[in-house]
């Protein structure tokens, strides 16, 4: 065999937008799944796993906000004699794998299908900061039912899981609106045919939570001036027009009979407004059967998140405590995880008509607010270190940490080279070790071993006076047959 | 815009090669990644996720046993205005990504640095039964020491791992042989610089699982017929230069400084083979000091899968119980896990030596072996089924499965269609439910619930006598407050 020319080295780096996780940030978010996971368990939901890699045409040449075919996903062409293989895909969410699934498998799964789904997706866009083109998401769906109690439960089920991952009762919220309430708005206005003015509408609505009411007004009539100074044009409505949509968007009364009140009024005798209001108030009946009172869930038609997209109820959890943002300006945390009902999800694949309702959790946006309010570190303890003092006895070391691990303490014996003793603490400095263990050849003669508390020490080093150093050592001697009990009760005392 | 044409349905099922999984299969290998995980951690490993997505200069283009560039992987281009987008691909395995992590991040992390990966991985084969292109990988490897110390490290943990999960000591033993050591075998035999020999003999003595001591020894001298038939070629060695790789292969001895004495015999005067041998006797002497006997890792030089690739200590780990083949012939289930040293790691970025040495769990392979040995059930428990027998009390029904939820009960209420109540109980059993509860208006009315045993139940359907039916009924009425703590006796009964 020839010998390969020589190459230049390749760059040790990821591609433009992905990134590695260390430690931590892979440790707590596999804690949060489960955390996720058992919630939704505990409600019938199954796991499914599937395939990370789809056929093109399975998966649909499109995302959402995305109109260009092809566009948006990771996509490469199968290697045959013919240049004719198929082409593939990476998924770029949980939901159209979920639709292929159903497809596939609709004779072999209940009916309906409660099925939750945690993995990587991947997106072909531009990154940005903070914006990476591969990351976790983290779905329930209730596939083949069109009751409102599969609506209300998938409510239920995301206040436990915000609760369970560490969110308290009165931080959170989720919100609950529908876009049929909606559609019966724009049917009173006399919209409902004209699709082109719906659009635009629901394109605008969308707009709420930045430009306000207000603003909303003025984008549904004569056009408005952005921040920027540009003018942007109005849909061209009359103010009166304009009024029930923003009636709509603004019928959040204190208790939800005076919310439902005001959504009849809107839709006039829209027939689907009133089902959509119906719906509503199911979901308001069943949650409350259930314990869930509005200082958890409730209805508020100010949600537009999803309205375009979604054909029924739509759903959003938001963090309700305040945070300060990149430019030092106090902020509400905002929207952690959303979703909503959906019924056209196999048709592509069978002419069917399935009803279908999910959420979807935002994991990395729930990691970053727990990290915010303090609930979680985003440093880890390190293990145990077991300091080598003299080479030749390895097996002397070898033996305490099998000690100490099978305690159930995690440790490792330092494993660089041991001649430079200030290089084995530092060492444990940089695994943020708290306990470093040492038996050199004169405690090895007297049947003892030395047991550091880095902790302490590095709280003493700062602050101490020296009757405190005195009386609060940070290293202990003790017998050899004392190593993890004595490193147990330094733990403890550390917690 | 103008609407697409209408296109032919698209087909509902994975690329080939790729596969789904539901329910217990997810969160069987879920719980088998926490607990492998767990272990990882005692031994002081930290977690690490790299990109699903590298760049294909940064993956290399090679895979183990694939020559030709490009094969093996998936990969595609970055799509850019002058088309001279970056390649980019798919991992396919967890060293690669290591590789460019460590050399990438190398001034941040410890050194050592022990790191565990877990995760998928892809590879562009031609799929096969039981063969698919996407799958899991679980590595530990420690990266930029020498000391033997961390491979004995690697096999003590690999043995906690394997006991951890469930497979009981004496059901397994890890092996360890060392390549230096065969180095030292060829250079003794005088092949120390005949690089196409070496290989020849290295190729060979791969397939000694498989032909057996005769075997090799034909097929490193004269050549040999095979099973089909077929004349394989020999290397064309001479009987006497044969035998001392075959003293090799067999140099196992009862107990671990007898097998030592014999491979010393084998390397004669060979330094790199004395070296080598050393190498086990340092790993031996650790993994006595942590209490692993050789019930659990032994030295054994008949462990030939690595010796190709490694260069120094190799590992594997095999399951050493029978099972059935799908001929129904008894074998032992064989290997599981598998790894060893390997010097040049880091070198293709830096230009660098960095010892590493590391092991790779086959994860779905240690799931089936655990299913084999019916340590864990292909078959889920379903979940408590509350029936609705009253469309209009979906209210009571809901109130039901959250007081069960709340309890840590897993329950759901019957979503589907709930005319036809025999429906209600083949969805239970589709389920594989064991409890249904039912509560129609007579039960409201008297404040009561049935509570059905479907296990019992079916049981008694199978077996019992008209006595023993009468004795242990299956269905009881209980109040409606009692429904939690009688869910959980039956629950707990069926145990």
């Amino acid at each position: 065999m020839a010998k390969p020319k020589k190459q230049p080295r390749p760059k040790a780096i990821t591609p433009k937008g992905f990134r590695d996780y260390f430690g931590q940030e892979v440790t707590q978010r596999t804690e949060m799944l489960r955390a996720i996971a058992d919630v939704y368990h505990r409600y019938g939901f199954d796991a499914l796993e599937s395939s990370a890699v789809e056929t093109v045409e399975a998966l649909g040449k499109f995302l959402p906000d995305v109109d260009r075919p092809n566009e948006g996903v990771f996509a490469w062409q199968e290697v045959d004699e013919n240049d004719k293989g198929d082409w593939m895909a990476l998924r770029y969410d949980l939901t159209a794998p979920l639709a292929r699934v159903y497809a596939q498998h609709r004779n072999d799964l209940p009916t309906p299908y409660r099925r939750y789904a945690m993995g990587v997706v991947w997106r072909n866009e531009k990154p940005g900061p903070g914006r990476y083109r591969q990351f976790y998401q983290c779905d329930a769906d209730t596939v083949g039912t069109a009751s409102m109690a599969a609506d209300a439960e998938i409510c239920a089920m995301l206040s436990d899981t915000l609760e369970t991952v560490g969110i308290p009762r009165g931080d959170y919220l989720v919100r609950v609106n529908n876009r049929k309430v909606l559609n019966g708005v724009l049917e009173a206005m006399g919209l409902g045919d004209d699709v082109a003015t719906r659009d635009a509408v629901l394109r605008t609505i969308d707009k709420f939570d930045k430009v306000g009411k207000a603003g909303v007004r003025e984008l549904l009539t004569k056009g408005r001036l952005d921040a920027s100074g540009a003018f942007i044009d109005g849909v061209g409505l009359s103010d009166d027009q304009a009024e029930p949509v923003i009636a709509f968007l603004t019928s959040k009364a204190a208790v939800t009979a005076g919310t439902l009140a005001n959504l009849r009024a809107a839709v006039g005798d829209s027939k689907i407004g009133a089902d959509g209001i119906d719906e509503l108030e199911q979901i308001g009946a069943l949650l409350d059967a259930g314990g869930y009172g509005t200082d958890r869930i409730e209805i508020d038609p100010s949600v537009v998140r999803g309205l375009g997209y979604y054909t029924g109820p739509v759903y959003e959890a938001e963090l309700t405590f305040e945070i300060f943002d990149e430019k030092d300006r106090k902020r509400q945390f905002g929207s952690v995880a959303g979703g909503g009902r959906y019924d056209d999800l196999v048709k592509r694949f069978t002419g069917q008509e399935v009803p279908a309702t999910g959420i979807s959790i935002g994991v990395d946006r729930l990691l970053a607010a727990l990290r915010e309010k303090g609930r979680i570190s985003a440093q880890a303890t390190g293990p145990v270190v077991v300091t080598v003092m003299d080479r030749d006895r390895m097996a002397d070391y070898q033996a305490m940490v099998a000690e100490l691990r099978n305690a159930g303490v995690r440790a490792e014996v330092y494993l660089g080279n041991p001649k430079n003793f200030g290089n084995q603490l530092k060492y444990a400095d940089k695994r943020n070790s708290s306990i470093a263990v040492i038996e050199g050849g004169d405690e090895k003669a007297g049947g003892i071993v030395q047991i550091k508390d880095l902790i302490l020490g590095a709280k003493i080093a700062e602050s101490a006076t020296l009757e405190e150093w005195k009386e609060r050592p940070s290293q202990f001697e003790v017998p050899r047959g004392d190593l993890v009990a004595k490193v147990r009760e330094i733990l403890d005392s550390q917690d």
